[in-house]
């Protein structure tokens, strides 16, 4: 008989458990490999994967906690030959836990991905990816595509049709499309009555995108579909590697980049955005969690000017380092190159063009994060099927 | 003269600058109500509003901090007649700044919007405004629907069109619609085959939607367009509300609810979103930010026995009041009835309905809070403009 999971993952069928307890109102569980673990009672049953408590066909749990019993008790906890766990309620409800699931609900973390920082060095191994064959997200170049993006915060492939609407072919891969006030897709080209610094000829220092926003963009999809024009090359530049260069080095300058919000704002003739929030941005436990910095969309500052002073020099310090040699790769995007890359790790900018010698043309769309790391884990998951 | 101001706002006219003067690397600003402001240089030199300093047309500033001498200095100040400020720098740049803008960006801070919380007795005055009328985003309903979600997390437009796609257009007027795994446009109907518990006729109990997201949507729109099953009713609470008397009476549990993070997940067939956030999220001012609370999504928590005992006492509190009468209001939507909440605020629910007794359509969408604050700035913009 299949012991029925609570969701569409697979799990390990190399545990089994050997013995089961009720132990001071929790369950203590003995594993094959002499591991154990104490199990809250409340956890255990409401994670019930029957039908009963959880939808049969979406798998979403139905079971309320306002339906268990503060008090709720295992009267009979039974082993199956195969190592699962039957159990049977004080409410008169009977569980049966598939082993592997149970084992790596208490044991095995999400599987994070990997990240790896780099500098300046990458160019010798950019991770450039040939997507000319790319039709969908079960192409071995895909799931290398996601695993750059994933691994350094930035992936190119090579090769692909250099036609508009193509970046919105493979962006939509990943995941859903993230409109703003620049439209579904843009063009990066030199136009006159432009709403934004992107599309005039100037050369843009290695920023994020939309750092006036609640909610900076995840992903960021740049597909160069004409650059003959003099100049104009890309510049990449791991915002995570900056962050940990001012974290190892310059403890002053992280301390104001991590803590004091900084004012951006954006104000069009249609629209406001205006938020403030540190350069760096970590999560609880220390690591990155983001990066803002659309330098040219600092707001006039809010601050004393003690404060203005700290904030000069932490800013002039950043800025140096995202766009020293050491730190930065020149990279000139051929006709079917794609660039993609997490807007909230990685610093994009480029050098200035010279209009009159040619034509640069790079249609762009942006995307968000956990659509990277839901393909990331549904790739892992096919994986295991096969 | 016109001086011109770094944006397209529109700035006061009645402060005028009597005084400037350098004093101890800054400048001492005197106004003529008396107040008086000391201004960091570099802050007032990056700042300079001209042509050559920011773009001409976008009005993002070109001049990088790198451009600006760390020893700048103003080798002259003046007033102007209209009390406007002219300086010539140490770099031979002169720059002339408007004494409202001036006044403003040192002296008001960005109008928050204003935020009330509200229990059962918001039902007296409920947010409903008649949206039969609205075709842009000048329209004065429009603005009042853009103020009650601003101010109470939640507006309701009646008499719109009950036509599938009004949706899209009254949303749109606020800003772009956020896609998701459920499409641009979702509807909310009874459906085999669905992925989401949403699709079926159960209870929901007050939620939040997508909270297995790194990025929670900001905004949510549900448009009624068929509700003549028996049942179905929606359930609207305000979560910051749920959130205040969980501070000011369980501090246990608050302290639960705002540190520890809940595991999130929705693992489908297509996709795997996962994603640890506590319930109740902070600002740096302690403020609330942001609720988080899908509770049919929570994954099966990492924790230790000890710390499940702190977390199902705290979740248990927080949906018993979520779910209490004195806090949550009962609302039958009717055709034409177009819901709008800010879904990192507003917990929405609905009761069971009987599929056999009629039909229940809703057709919805999310977008983000941002474009909501930033329509709003623009609706304040014009205002001053008439």
């Amino acid at each position: 008989m299949t012991v029925s999971v609570p969701d569409f993952n697979i799990y390990r069928t190399d545990k089994a458990l050997m013995d089961a307890a009720n132990e001071n109102n929790r369950i203590r569980l003995s594993w094959n490999d002499k591991s154990e673990n104490l199990v809250h009672l409340i956890w255990l049953r409401e994670n019930c994967p029957c039908n009963q408590c959880r939808d049969g066909e979406v798998r979403e749990r139905t079971i309320l906690l306002e339906d268990i019993a503060e008090d709720i008790s295992a009267i009979s906890l039974n082993i199956t030959d195969s190592g699962n766990l039957e159990v049977l309620w004080s409410d008169d409800h009977p569980s049966t836990y598939h082993r592997g699931w149970l084992f790596e609900s208490l044991n095995e973390p999400d599987a994070s991905i990997v990240q790896e920082t780099w500098d300046a060095s990458l160019a010798n191994h950019l991770p450039l990816i040939n997507g000319s064959k790319i039709k969908d997200e079960l192409d071995p170049a895909f799931a290398e595509w996601i695993e750059a993006i994933c691994r350094y915060g930035v992936g190119i492939l090579t090769n692909t049709p250099a036609e508009p609407e193509t970046v919105k072919r493979l962006a939509l891969l990943i995941g859903p499309i993230r409109p703003s006030n620049f439209g579904y897709l843009f063009d990066v080209v030199t136009r006159s009555g432009s709403d934004s610094l992107a599309f005039t000829s100037d050369e843009l220092k290695p920023h994020t995108d939309l750092a006036t926003r609640e909610y900076q963009p995840g992903l960021q999809f740049l597909h160069c579909l004409k650059n003959d024009a003099e100049g104009g090359e890309s510049v990449l530049v791991d915002g995570y590697r900056i962050a940990e260069i001012i974290r190892d080095r310059h403890p002053e300058e992280y301390e104001t980049l991590t803590r004091v919000p900084l004012d951006f704002q954006n104000a069009a003739q249609t629209s406001d955005y205006r938020w403030s929030v540190p350069v760096i941005n970590l999560n609880n436990d220390g690591s990155f969690h983001e990066i803002r910095m659309t330098y040219w969309l600092r707001a006039p500052q809010r601050a004393t000017p003690e404060m203005h002073d700290r904030i000069y020099t932490a800013l002039r310090l950043f800025m140096r380092l995202a766009d020293a040699p050491e730190n930065k790769i020149i990279y000139k995007l051929r006709p079917g190159d794609l660039l993609a890359f997490d807007n909230r790790r990685f610093l994009h900018g480029r050098l200035a063009f010279n209009m009159d010698s040619g034509e640069r043309w790079l249609q762009g769309c942006y995307g968000e994060r956990e659509e990277l790391l839901s393909r990331n884990r549904i790739i892992k998951r096919n994986k295991k099927q096969v």
